[in-house]
């Protein structure tokens, strides 16, 4: 038999060195979660596919990966079925969840009665994508998520953004930048420009200004249907510079007349001006940040890798009015953050920024003694084990030099061994140096293996 | 919109209390995993439905949760399928991993040209299966298991049950059972009854003693085709009775002319006697103990939960020759075994041994001062937490009794506040115990919110 064996497009293996590394950008994120009064929550890979449809747009839908009802009626289903979409309708009552927040949304709504709002949460799943594979774009990837609902607090954006702060600052990332703008701003913009009704399409067309420059936001505001003056009007606001200070003046006359935009200055003053909070890498307004998702409805965040490393987003969030409203709990309003555990990755590897204590695992191997002496070395090794440190007993009774060979490409620290005829002493050695210990069972017991 | 949410049956969610004391669980055993020399690893949820199909029987096939094809080819397959089961196969080339020891063959034959021999991994996943929900059996649960593969030395087997030995003692679980056998005792059982042929059938039978009793057992083989006096055997054999040590010298009169018998007495020997390890709770012999998986090869273990909770297995594993060989990787042995998360979780709820430091979130909520003080009170909350305590601040402007009641529904041990004209000067108190600290802030930074 010689299948070529493969695992499904975009999906990967995660071998020991790259979960520990992983797992330690999560326990940091999980830390500081902990340490800002988040509580974890866990809901199932799979959803009722009704709970994941129309949430995304006609595009996300597309995306959503649907579980096969298990059973002979699929059989029948299926012929009843007109088209592809209503085939997986009829033949999928489940699908795998596409994001944590709508599943957030959905447990809150379940639990209202139960929950103790406001309530802070956060949740660290993987969740799936049928998006084509590409660099950095996974079918399967992990999120992690930090959302208040129940409070219309600002004191709860500062905390999130001091979040990231701390986070990345404590991953060692210097050089990130951690973006803010409030969507009401954006609508004052819209009503500066006279053009409520594009609201949408003027952000759909600033947020793009990164990738295709002013003369392509000017181009696509012209096919979304802006005048040359209202372009101009448009171009004028995202050109606004200097301090976050000096932005906010500039706003404040240029949206004297906006209700929303007042109100979003606001709340970006509070934010950025409130002294609640000392930041490492201090939040900077830029007003040509929009984020995609028309769920966003305050502040809106990104944070940018530092472009040393060509990454782009490692994160992003922001506040919604009424994310619950979706499944039927209107006015309870949320703010929320995700961090990019790929990306933060791809970052960390980049920048050589993991610590050597990530890919720690065992710290000594002893070697097999073969015959006699068996019991011996295995109770150096469980005395070991017992002051914490890793530590294995080569299982399989073969020379010494192969052993030394398997300690070698494993790239532990420290071997042990015993000799014939000193009894009740073992030999450790230092694998990169190989400064030798002569050492007494007692010595054993509580030597470092540093 | 009034929907009436649910999530797929047999799935659940896991609210903070419960992902809490999960971890706890996860967590003990994971750091005893690592201290064993174990490595983690990760494999997707989803494996191309050929690697699963065929391994676990054809029930297990039928529980296997296929995903649906992206994009609209599904359509024109689907008209192709002559049945349920064609069906499956047309439109789903990913599924939902089943266990966690098949995608790890597969890893285990995918990377061999990297790996390096012995190999010990554990892995920590959800698995999903499409069993029936029931009290305790749910569609997604967690598995946590840890293997060796390349390795034939019984020292692999004394290591797995020390593992068993040393989390359960560590989360505190008394009188539970650690059952060993060996499938090659039951091959010599098979062939002094004179019916290997149905060696297959009477391991079946007699794993099934403590539920159907000796009649039971008596009338399963009579029904699978034992003469009477085959059947007399059998039952004589797994009524060997005695310490472990008597029972292995009946067995090595018993089993003497059976070579298979023969090499399995030799391994439970040194398994149970080499004294290379001391247990707080000594493996037993258990000549009923068959577990239904046809890979294993050699000793097989079973823990069973303290009789006093009626929970059953809490975990098992054993020894199998040729795993890899179903994916065209032969003659490479392997020894595992797993936990069961979620029964150990009944067990400690039952026994009510979960430490209350696995339940602990947030230590202190801080009071929103209302106006003037907000900043202050913001820099006591970020000093606390820079002691590594969790904290919170109550982010809403509202009455102070209702902060408190808040605080009394969460669950904190204590609350802090600050009262007006005392400048510099923190209220901490107890919410249990009503005690009250009046802290400078220097004393609050370094407070023990024990």
């Amino acid at each position: 038999m010689t299948t070529i064996l493969s695992i499904p497009q975009g999906t990967r293996d995660f071998g020991p060195e790259v979960v520990r590394k992983r797992n330690y950008i999560i326990s940091t994120i999980r830390k500081t979660f902990e340490l800002y009064g988040f509580q974890p929550l866990e809901t199932p890979a799979m959803e009722n596919t009704s709970t994941l449809l129309g949430k995304y747009g006609d595009e996300g839908d597309k995306l959503i990966f649907k579980i096969l009802n298990n059973g002979e009626d699929i059989f029948g289903h299926a012929q009843m079925a007109k088209n592809a979409h209503e085939l997986g309708l009829l033949l999928c009552e489940k699908a795998l969840k596409y994001d944590l927040t709508i599943p957030f949304a959905r447990y809150v709504v379940m639990n209202k009665g139960k929950l103790i709002f406001p309530f802070k949460r956060y949740q660290i799943q993987p969740v799936w994508r049928g998006d084509k594979p590409q660099k950095g774009r996974y079918r399967e990837f992990c999120q992690c998520d930090a959302d208040i609902v129940g409070s219309n607090s600002l004191i709860n954006e500062v905390e999130l953004l001091k979040i990231y702060d701390t986070v990345l600052t404590e991953l060692g990332i210097q050089g990130f930048q951690l973006k803010i703008n409030n969507r009401k701003v954006l609508t004052g913009l819209a009503e500066l420009v006279g053009r409520p009704d594009l609201m949408i399409d003027i952000t759909i067309a600033i947020d793009k200004l990164d990738k295709i420059g002013e003369d392509g936001v000017r181009k696509e505001l012209a096919e979304r249907g802006l005048l040359p003056q209202e372009i101009d009007k448009v171009i004028a606001f995202i050109g606004i510079s200097g301090s976050n200070d000096e932005k906010l003046q500039q706003l404040s006359a240029l949206l004297a007349q906006s209700e929303a935009g007042q109100r979003g200055l606001e709340e970006l003053r509070f934010v950025l001006n409130s002294g609640l909070s000392s930041f490492n890498t201090p939040p900077v307004l830029d007003l040509t940040l929009a984020r995609g998702l028309n769920y966003y409805t305050g502040m809106i965040v990104e944070v940018k890798a530092p472009d040393s490393v060509k990454i782009g987003s490692i994160g992003g969030g922001g506040r919604y009015d009424d994310l619950t409203g979706l499944f039927g709990l209107p006015g309870t309003s949320g703010v929320g953050i995700s961090f990019g555990v790929d990306r933060i990755y791809d970052v960390l590897e980049a920048l050589q920024l993991f610590p050597a204590a990530a890919e720690q695992g065992t710290r000594v191997i002893f070697f097999h003694p073969g015959g006699a002496r068996l019991a011996e070395v295995f109770g150096y090794l469980q005395a070991v084990r017992a002051n914490g440190v890793p530590a294995e007993l080569f299982p399989d009774d073969i020379k010494q030099d192969k052993q030394y060979k398997y300690a070698e490409k494993r790239g532990v620290p420290y071997i042990a061994y015993v000799e014939d005829p000193a009894a009740d002493t073992v030999y450790v050695k230092h694998m990169q140096n190989k400064q030798r210990y002569t050492l007494t069972p007692q010595e054993l017991a509580s030597f470092e293996f540093a």
